[in-house]
Formats: C-alpha cells, sequence, structure tokens
C-alpha cells in the first residue's frame, strides 16, 4: 500500500463541480488501495477577494502581516471542509485538518514563513484508521506566538512537499492546469515536449531559471528531504512528469529543458574605484535594501584610470528600490553614475548529463551566434548556462536552442494557463 | 479604567464600510479610557453563502458537522481580521483571536458545543499592552479531539459574556441593528416602549417567552457568572438597555415586558389510562426524542372510563419528530389517539415586580377577557404568566395587555430588522 499526497491548486477547487471532481480524483486514487493526504489551496479568487476586503478597510494592510496571514488562512479552511464533506459525501470517510492541526510548525515571518517542523501526527491517525486526510496548504502555526502564519508564494506546494517528507510518502503529486514540466514553455516554444522524468537537481535549476511550474522553495525541500514529485493535470489521466529525489538513475539527455525568464533587469554602476573591497561594498548595500542579486560582471579596469563597471541583475521589480540604495550610498562608494535596463532576457539551458558531457556550450553559443542574437551576460553552475540577451530576442532565442539541442517534438503543445498560490 | 465587551452581530460588520464604523466605535471606547474586547460575527452573508457551498457539494452537510465547524468558523476569521487592520489603520494598536487563541473551551459537540472553560490568557496580555483585542464569535475549540467547534445559534453572544466573565469584565454590551430591549416587540406592539434597565432573572423569562432581542443561553451565562449586560444599537448613540445581573436594586414597573411566542405548537395525547406513571413514560418518549416541552395540561379523568387527556406543547419544528415517536409507542403505552395544533400563539408578561406584587394574574386575565381572548392554557413562574391563546388573537391580546399593564409609550417606536448569529 502506498502514501500518496496530492496536492491541488486553487484553479482546480475552483467551485462546486470543481471540488467534487477532486473529490471523485481523490477516491479513485484511495479505492486504488492507497492511502491519501491532500493538500489543497483557497477556491480560485477567494484570496484575491479577500485581499481587495484587507485594501477597502485598511490603508495599508501589509502593515498589519499577522492579522493578513488571520485573513488568507480563512479560504484554506474553507476548502479544505468542503472538499472533506464532498469526499463523505461520495462514500468515503474523510477528515480536514488546518496547518495548526496538521502540524505545521514555522518561524514566526507573517506573510512568508519557513517550515521548522512537520509533525503530522493527527493526520497518520486518520490515514491509519482508513481516512482520507484534506489538510489546508499554504499555512501554518508558529509556536512561540501561537499565531497562525503563511508561508508566501508557492506556499501549498511546499505544504505538501513537508508532509511527504514528514510522513515519508512515496510520491507527493502536484495537480495543477497544466499537465507535466516541458522542455520550454509551450506559450513560448510551440514544439515543447512533456517531459516524462527529470531529477531534482534539474528541476531546481528550472525553476530557479524563471520555469513557472513548480515554486523553487517546494523544490529545494523536495531534494533536501528526497521527496519524489510528481506533476499533473487536474483534468486528464495523463501520467505526468515525475521528478525523482531519491537518487533514481535514469538515462536522459543531457539537456533536460530550456527556461526563459523576463523578470529580469540590469543595473550598471559606471566608474567605480577598482580597489579591494568595493566590489563587497556595492553588494552589502544592495543586500541590505533586501534585494536578491542574479547574475554580476566585472569590466577590466582601463588601467591608467583605476576605474571599472560592475553591473549586475535582479529582479525588475526590485529595481526602483535598488536605484534608490545606491544612489543613498554614492558619496560614500564614490562611483560615477548608475545605468539600467529593463529590457534583458534570461535564457538557460538545464540538464544533470551537462556534469558529464562537453560541448554544451559551444552548441548554445553557436546556435545563438547562428540566429543572430547578442550574449550580454554569462553564468554557469554544473548543470545550467544562462544568458542575459536584448528582452525581444530571447523567445526567439529559446526555440532555436530548444532545436538545437534536440528537444523539438513532432507536434505543437496543447497550453493552458497557470495559476496557483 | 473600565474593562469593556462590545459584540457585533453580522450586519454590524456586513461590509467595509460597516466595518470601518465599527472600527471608529470601538477605537471611540478605547480613547475614552476603557480596555476593550470586541467579540464579532461573520460578516451579513458570509454563512448563507458558506452553507450553499456546503449543499452543492455535499447531499447532507449537517452529517459531517465536524467538517461544517471548520467551514462556518472561517466565517469569523475574516471578520476579526479586518476589524483589526481597521482599528490599525486608524492608528490604535489591535490584535485578532480566533476561539481557540482566545481561549474559549468547549465540550465536543460540533455545532452546539458548550463553553467548559475560558481560558483568555491571550486576550488579557493584549489588552494589558493597551491594544484592542478583537476576538472570533460563535467559535471554541475542543482539546479532547483538538478540533474546531461551533456554539449554535446565538453563539457570538455567548462568546461575548463568557469572555466578559472570564476577563472579570464591568460590562458586556451587545450591539445589533435594535437599540435596546422594549417593554413588546415594537413591530407587534407599536406602542413598546424602551426599557433603560431590567434585571436579568427578567431578561432571562423575556427570552424564554419569546423575545429574540437575546439569545437565551447568553442570558443565562450572564446570570451564573454575574455579567451585567448592555443592548445598544451600532447605528446610533443611544444608551440603550442595561441589564444587571450584580445584584443592582432598582426600581421597577410590576410589569418588565410582554413576550409572545408564535413557534410553538400543541400536542394532545387523548385517551390515556390514569393510572401512576403513564405521564412519565409518555414524556420520556418525547425526551428520548430529542423534543423539549414548554408548557404541560392534564385534564381531570372522565371517572367512568379512567381515562384522561394529556396536552403539551413544543416547538412547531419538532412536531413531526414527537408525532412519530409517539406513535410508535402508541401501543405499549395505551392511548387512544393523538390531535395536534398548529395554530397556537403564547403571551407572555413579565417582570420581577411579581414577586411581591398580587393582582397581576387578575389585571391579564380580566384584560383578555374583555378583549374577547379565549385562554386555552396558563403556566406561571415566579416572576411571569404565559398564556396560550389562538394563533390569530395574540398579537391583539399582546397590545391590549401591554396597555393594561400601563407599558404603552407615547409614541410609536422605531422599527429595525433583526439578525444576528
Amino acid at each position: 500500500m502506498a502514501l500518496i499526497v496530492q496536492k491541488f491548486g486553487g484553479s482546480s477547487v475552483g467551485d462546486a463541480e470543481k471540488i467534487k471532481l477532486v473529490a471523485k480524483r481523490v477516491i479513485e486514487t484511495h479505492r486504488a488501495g492507497n492511502q491519501v493526504v491532500v493538500v489543497v489551496s483557497a477556491m480560485g479568487d477567494t484570496t484575491d477577494d479577500l485581499l481587495e476586503l484587507a485594501n477597502n478597510v485598511s490603508d495599508d494592510p501589509e502593515a498589519t502581516p499577522r492579522e493578513l496571514d488571520m485573513l488568507l488562512t480563512a479560504g484554506e479552511r474553507i476548502s479544505v471542509a468542503l472538499l472533506s464533506m464532498a469526499i463523505n459525501s461520495m462514500g468515503e470517510k474523510s477528515r480536514s485538518f488546518s496547518g495548526l492541526q496538521a502540524g505545521i510548525i514555522t518561524d514566526s515571518t507573517y506573510g512568508n514563513a519557513r517550515i521548522a517542523e512537520v509533525t503530522p501526527d493527527r493526520v497518520q491517525e486518520a490515514i491509519d484508521k482508513g481516512e482520507i486526510a484534506i489538510v489546508a496548504g499554504f499555512q501554518g502555526f508558529d509556536p512561540t506566538s501561537g499565531d497562525i502564519t503563511t508561508l508566501g508564494r508557492g506556499g501549498s506546494d511546499t505544504t505538501a512537499v513537508a508532509l511527504a517528507a514528514g510522513l515519508n510518502a512515496d510520491v507527493c503529486e502536484i495537480y495543477s492546469d497544466v499537465d507535466g514540466v516541458y522542455t520550454a514553455d509551450p506559450r513560448s516554444v510551440p514544439r515543447a515536449k512533456k517531459i516524462d522524468s527529470i531529477d531534482i537537481e534539474s528541476m531546481l535549476e528550472l525553476a530557479a531559471a524563471g520555469a513557472k511550474i513548480l515554486y523553487i522553495r517546494a523544490v529545494e525541500f523536495a531534494r533536501r528531504h528526497k521527496v519524489d514529485l510528481r506533476v499533473r493535470s487536474s483534468f486528464t489521466d495523463n501520467p505526468g512528469t515525475t521528478i525523482y529525489s531519491s537518487g533514481e538513475t535514469m538515462e536522459e539527455s543531457i539537456v533536460a529543458g530550456v527556461a526563459v525568464d523576463q523578470s529580469q533587469a540590469k543595473i550598471t554602476v559606471v566608474g567605480i574605484p577598482d580597489v579591494p573591497g568595493k566590489a563587497a561594498e556595492l553588494f552589502t548595500v544592495v543586500a541590505e535594501a533586501g534585494i536578491n542579486i542574479d547574475m554580476i560582471v566585472q569590466n577590466v579596469a582601463v588601467s591608467n584610470t583605476k576605474l571599472s563597471d560592475i553591473s549586475f541583475t535582479l529582479l525588475a521589480e526590485d529595481l526602483k528600490k535598488a536605484i534608490q540604495a545606491l544612489e543613498a550610498a554614492k558619496d560614500h562608494m564614490g562611483f560615477a553614475s548608475l545605468q539600467f535596463d529593463e529590457s534583458i532576457g534570461k535564457l538557460s539551458v538545464v540538464g544533470s548529463g551537462m556534469k558529464t558531457h562537453s560541448g554544451v556550450s559551444a552548441t548554445l553559443f553557436g546556435a545563438l551566434a547562428k540566429a543572430g542574437v547578442n550574449i550580454e551576460m554569462i553564468s554557469t553552475s554544473e548543470i545550467r548556462i544562462s544568458v542575459i540577451t536584448r528582452s525581444d530576442q530571447v523567445i526567439e532565442a529559446a526555440r532555436v536552442v530548444h532545436s538545437a539541442f534536440g528537444l523539438d517534438g513532432d507536434t505543437e503543445a496543447v497550453v493552458h494557463a497557470g495559476t496557483g498560490r
């Protein structure tokens, strides 16, 4: 008998009819002889509706993150209760649990809490009795304050993976409106193919490189706790994509997928004194403003000026905050000026096959050159190469590179819009 | 510095604008130098909307009362968070609490739990720091199961009174869309007057006799724990009605008020053997069906038949269940037949002055006789006389009796519709 954790996002439980469809699918899995734990997000627009109410009563709901968490966690309490009722009404025993009741213990960071511990005793007890356990995603409990917390974006994925780890589940299935992980985003690269299986390191790099299919925190959690994942569609019986964390050996293509990230911007700090410690000073200023940076390029100093330029990329939404922080430190740091560029795109190729195969960068750069795409910055990891290009070239670049690595499928992929929390 | 508990019903927090009005009122009370604990119900239609969802996913939501409680308690989590945000946004510190966090400990009766204990440590801590505490009404926590429970009809009133008792508050203010307790329901008796103050025993009898202003469980709780109540309107600054539990001595009219209850029905068990134990047998059958009975009349046995008739009143909604239970026991009990009557009305006059004044029943029966109202049953307590009349006569009877006891005001009362949970 396998223990399966199934996570359904907000669009999968968007109304009463969809909740009943999910109930049927869960019951099928249970009747096939599995123990089943289900994690659900808030129904469809619930979160947006609650946020709108918050904005109508408060000038600044973000100023009271504890209250915001109390508010938003009501959404999942509604969806778990309804799904449990639907399952019970269809003849299987089911029981719903809040994050607290499911033992999702977090730190005290309202709005973006980290899971510190998972003690799913009540969930275990329920499934041992043959019940289907329904757990509220996205929410946890901080024992220090006694307060409810939320896990931030992708929090329900994280809940599902953490429960799968805590219960030692055989697999954690993430259901949404897409039917698996693709070699590229089918909306940009129509010849993208669904991947049957992929290793967790490659999935992690793909998520970090901009693939929206899974939230990076959930994938990190799965890798750390060796939880196998499966990405499937709520609306089909397609087996989806399996993501192996457990060291399963697989024959795999060198490059598993191509990811595009158009959410980044670039800042160039011009004329910074080329003396030791200046780069550290720069990135300390940025870090203290709470901003993560991604790629960095330092130009060689022109010898007679002893000045260099440093470029780095960051989320475009952090651009304004970063410029303000740097301008405030300008006199102290002694640089000449700031330039910024919001028209960049990042293209990444990812695959654990890169560890043992050479020639990946040659193929990548060759394909880009042939397509007339200029490379502005490069960064690499053991299983990833990322390049920065002009924003308006990055989609075409992704198609060319996807072909060059032999990833193109025979037919065009069917595309659904994605959401989730 | 006084400690005031204020309870606002669903219609008082029906939308964002109303929540802001409640926030202003709470802040005014706080700035006047009081410690303030606020109990709120779910916003306006939230409960109905959630119940509709439950009925759409389940054939029988009542069959899963645990899940129904998980669902419905989401409503108050939303309203407490929003009210707390509104107060914070207006410049006062505020903190919201679920029933669990506020220490509302109950038994295990999902849907209609009884409060076993109140341990409002976190609420006390918040108000000691100068914060305004906002507590979710209607919900509690059963430590045996670790589950959330709800307190049934009028549960938010009960939460407020229980917190007032647990915190040793100076007064518990119940805000709704009516501005106090009236000598009669102004919708039936236009000359009804608002009562400035009333003792808790009279209030309890009025509530039991059908006055809808306060839920009887909350009033009972207040009497037992000596909590003074004040009934006020959310929408005016009218001081409302104070209900004294603390043995405050008051000059009071003999009759405090007149109540009408049209929700009752009458069953007559015809031809029951007039031997000892038969009445006990009858009422055991009814009690075992979970039905509360109100008034009882046993007709004198006709001597040569050794058979008597017993009539009793009960909630009309229990009528069918009672008849089924009695029919099932018919052969065993040996009665001849059952008659039932849904066209009855109950009129009660209530007042602690009755303890020391004679002549109340003479005035009551005289007024009814003059108005041509026939009395079918009578029951009395130390401070109440109730009579059963024809349903279509009871409103007119109430007006006549209201006048006869000198309760009529000079002007007609302004009437608002009432709701609440």
